[in-house]
């Protein structure tokens, strides 16, 4: 059976202040009529049913994760105690995967991507399913054909072709590689060979389990102590104490860099990963002058400018050029757009500025 | 005796957000601990008791603007029944000052100017009463020694000096200007001899009654069927029934042109009328970049900006340039310094764009 597992945590930094401690981007309503969460959830909905569906979240946003899924079971919205990086938050799901069936293959997808179209989509997880019936031992991951040389993301070397599988191309991998300087992304671009890591990956979950246990024994153990007590009573506990002592990882750094059989497929859906507010310049329809606009905005003799009002308030611009504006709640935010990349800094000296309460 | 007639109009389009239109400038705290309003009324207060400093104000700001001055006989706040520029508001507080003291000496002041050091100010009307008394059929206005080619206000030719009197030069008008075009204005100022008009004036009661019916008969009439009912059961509905009907035109144009003896002051307090938003770059204090902040405000990599925050909200910028955010209630304005002269008309398309709430 094929699960889903959803990576739904953040700190919600990159859009503020419309993102914020306790509802960050996957629970944004950022373009369109659902939030990313939601559409995450609807994209796999014809290939895992609810009771299928996992979200690992965080503490602090697991009710208003439960509150945008009202389909999904309560218990399938887990809260991780606290922040682990990805590979705890996959170990945890395997073995919630693993003990509802030792055969179950999972899908692991951030929460906070844009993809289209849906059916594209369904027909690459379907392939990767296919290729992981044939060859159990597996790690899939879903590579991005690269249209520009990209700093911001990791990349995957591919190597042989092994087969073309419902159309889609499947190669070995030779390597995972970490964020590149512009000039090593030029190269990557240029080979051909490279693929973005998008961060959505399929497997068996007792495969990954192994391959954890393989390459993090510690972090294996642990994991299956919290596997052997979940869905006992004492369960949560056992979580509680556990998961705070595995070490901070991510997936691709403790396993899928060592792992002997990784095979990666090349997408061909579209895909956002919205990164930023400059990210809704293409997600948000614009207007005649370049404007992406969302809610209440006037704006005159204002080009190339991403308004959005939220909660009924009202934005009103007069004579700008690049610039974002979003009014959320009390909170204003006005930046020249190149100048985004300090928002994250920003956001974290509100504490120390006494502004907490906009965190 | 010695009257203020405070004329506190305005429409609060050139501080929108903040100045709405029952919150017009004057009744803004836009610097220092006090609105304006106030301010005007307490720079004053030396000379005229609260009993004798009358407000002219509009139907929508009667209530905020008694409000905002305890110290005042509710009755001395006078709601115009509709706007008809500063000919009928000056007749009016007139009559009403006559009425009381056929002697009496009234200063006229705008409520939403900056004036300062108060005794530099205070010795000025002193002189102005003292030119007054000697010469009660005269018509005294305060002249501002021009520091730039301003094509914005009305200017005052000088003619022969008069007098000194206490310090003050007191010089002989030859014509009032509207306001010049660049070139005019750059030739007024090399020739020493123009002066802005402040729009302060000083004068008795009986004499600018006179003025006005030589000049506008048909509103001296109506002013007059106003004043004899002042004070009785009828006047409010004398005051509703005459005041629409005359007509709509400025002191300056109605009388100061054509009246025989008219004499200018030369001010040498600081004066600021404080046009627009652009006006707080002096008003108030500015950090180490030049910004001019008020309110809760996080400003990095931000210059030569005007950022106010309002109501206990928070606006943080990146990377701005000589732009002006301003965060009030719920609305957010965000210009280029350079287009402020739209937001009047962007103000004044509110309403057709259906968002009056915000006017």
């Amino acid at each position: 059976m094929l699960f889903a597992i959803i990576m739904a945590g953040g700190s919600g930094t990159r859009f503020w202040p419309k993102s914020r401690r306790n509802r960050p981007k996957q629970l944004l309503n950022l373009h369109g009529d659902s939030t990313m969460l939601q559409q995450t959830v609807e994209r796999i909905a014809p290939l895992v049913p609810a009771e299928r569906v996992l979200i690992i979240t965080g503490a602090d946003q697991a009710e208003a994760t439960r509150a945008q899924l009202p389909q999904l079971p309560t218990a399938n919205v887990i809260a991780e105690p606290c922040p682990r990086d990805t590979a705890p938050c996959v170990g945890l799901a395997a073995e919630i995967v693993a003990a509802q069936d030792p055969d179950g293959t999972m899908i692991v997808m951030p929460a906070d991507h844009v993809i289209g179209p849906i059916d594209v989509f369904l027909k690459t997880v379907e392939a990767a399913v296919a290729v992981i019936d044939a060859d159990p031992s597996a790690l899939v991951t879903f590579g991005i054909k690269p249209n520009r040389p990209e700093t911001g993301y990791g990349y995957i070397e591919r190597g042989e072709l092994i087969e073309t599988r419902d159309g889609v191309a499947v190669n070995r991998v030779v390597q995972f590689r970490e964020k590149p300087d512009r000039e090593t992304a030029e190269k990557f671009l240029a080979s051909g060979s490279f693929a973005w890591n998008s961060g959505i990956f399929l497997w068996r979950a007792r495969t990954i389990l192994q391959e954890i246990r393989r390459h993090k024994p510690l972090l294996g153990v642990a994991l299956d102590r919290v596997g052997e007590a979940w869905g006992t009573a004492a369960g949560p506990d056992v979580l509680a104490a556990e998961f705070p002592k595995m070490e901070r990882t991510p997936i691709d750094k403790a396993v899928m860099e060592k792992a002997a059989n990784v095979k990666v497929l090349e997408v061909t859906y579209d895909w956002n990963d919205v990164g930023d507010w400059r990210a809704l310049r293409s997600l948000l329809p614009a207007d005649e002058h370049g404007n992406a606009v969302q809610g209440d905005v006037i704006a005159i003799d204002t080009k190339d400018s991403i308004l959005i009002s939220d909660d009924g308030g009202l934005v009103a611009t007069l004579g700008l050029d690049d610039v974002v504006v979003v009014q959320s709640g009390k909170a204003t935010f006005v930046a020249r757009r190149d100048h985004l990349d300090q928002l994250k800094a920003l956001v974290e000296s509100l504490d120390g500025r006494g502004y907490g309460a906009y965190l």
